[in-house]
């Protein structure tokens, strides 16, 4: 199984420029924080809502990684999120994260998003990533990884890259 | 009617740390533009999906503004977001925003989103805004809206005040 | 606060053709059961999509009621649904609701879908209801309700009127 | 090319319930009507949610019959719909569906929902559906598909068989 540790060194070495650290991972589940400082804020003294959403995608692609091993072509298909309050400008964003399911090509899983002490969350995401074949090693060809690479979404978190 | 210029001149004023620019404004749509630095490039050679989102949300809110005036409180409730392809590393993001519906409370809008020169969708976007009951003036008073900034969801591009 | 009995009552006055029924009802939570007969299944042996939708719907109007009170015209505005793993033909379906904010006007909940017996669930969903000002005795008024009534969207279990 | 008339077939032998009829098909398109009796009415006099939901299910399903094929294990993976406005009673549903992305193992399409002879839409949908590696010879086997079945969504109008 793949130790937090390891998810940590691979955001580092791969997103050197991220405002996310992981505060833990579990069994299907990860909790990311996120600095919120002046950058991060709008005018009126609120985070601005690409902040929750990176948060969201971070936790998502954290927990599967925990699950599936560390796969950087895992890629966001979709997205959905509900955002319920203005977070408090002061404080950190945290993203708890569950996934729901984790199929052969495809995970689901959950985000709430809460400023740090308060426990009513801010937003609450759903998300789909797109887990590519090649990571099953019986399915994989060079040929095949290589061609459905040009058909495949590419946003997120990912890397779309390395191969 | 809300002019482009008026538009540009608010973001301005409120966002000034925005990279989206207002291309053009029509009757209940916009194109917006955001420059791509290496900044938001993932190592893969790609855009971060959180660019595509704030793109959608922006978009969203100008067209929006060009249809009901300038209400800074409009807040985003719901956005719901499908990445299609890989965008390219070197090209600006052009989100084209139609809304579908503006109600009294709530306001409902698409917008694709485009690596500049290529006609396929990179992503697809469906939001909500939520329109604050104040722009209606017989409605609106002083202490109502004070009291109900605490209850609402504040999130998006908002500016969460100010007005 | 609204009983489970005042609930079920509601739904037999109001729905009498509704395949689903009350399991129970808590603080901000709901467990729904639909039947499940021949007429509810496509021809591969599953449970049709739709039925999955209509739980998730109901389990939100329940939870809502007993947050709330009974708010006939509370009515859906936004329902995202996430497609997990084939239903069993043989087994009611059960949804089971968590509200996750009831605000002033919107209220926004999801549900986990189940083949009864399985502890994998077949369906996520997250929805939105918007709550009508009129049950707010101090924001209504005739005129501004009836005018409101042909703006609002008018879907999911709602029935639109009677009150 | 798949015709109209193939799919008004295969509907037809496997979905004899549905009351979803087939207008027409074009590139990346359909157009799909249902009937609305007193069975799909609500109390307050306006076509239940879930209705909306099922035309838009199949019109997704039917255009991209018409794209790759007729794929009977396609299924809905995500579908999101925003409910717009309160459907005429007395009015059939219309639902008008174009595909925003064909690839190889997903589809995206989005569809606005009608009652006929209104212009103005009541709900619009924007849905994900997943087609089966099967479709591509080269890459089945009948080991690897059947056991993938297990594993696989198997929802929305598919049927979920055959194979």
């Amino acid at each position: 199984m793949v130790t937090k540790q390891q998810i940590v060194e691979f955001l580092a070495a791969e997103f050197p420029q991220t405002k996310c650290s992981v505060e833990s991972v579990g069994e299907g589940s990860s909790v990311i924080r996120h600095k919120i400082t002046v950058e991060e804020l709008r005018p009126g003294g609120t985070v601005a809502g690409p902040v929750l959403m990176t948060v969201a995608d971070v936790a998502l692609y954290v927990a599967l990684f925990r699950k599936i091993g560390i796969v950087p072509l895992a890629v966001t298909t979709n997205l959905t999120v509900n955002f319920l309050r203005k977070p408090a400008p002061e404080k950190d964003i945290l993203g708890v994260c569950k996934l729901i399911k984790v199929g052969k090509t495809l995970a689901v899983g959950e985000v709430l998003l809460y400023s740090e002490g308060n426990e009513n969350p801010v937003a609450h995401a759903v998300g789909t990533y797109s887990i590519p074949a090649a990571r099953q090693p019986e399915q994989s060809s060079p040929n095949l990884g290589s061609s459905s690479t040009d058909d495949k979404p590419r946003l997120g978190v990912h890397l779309g890259g390395h191969s």
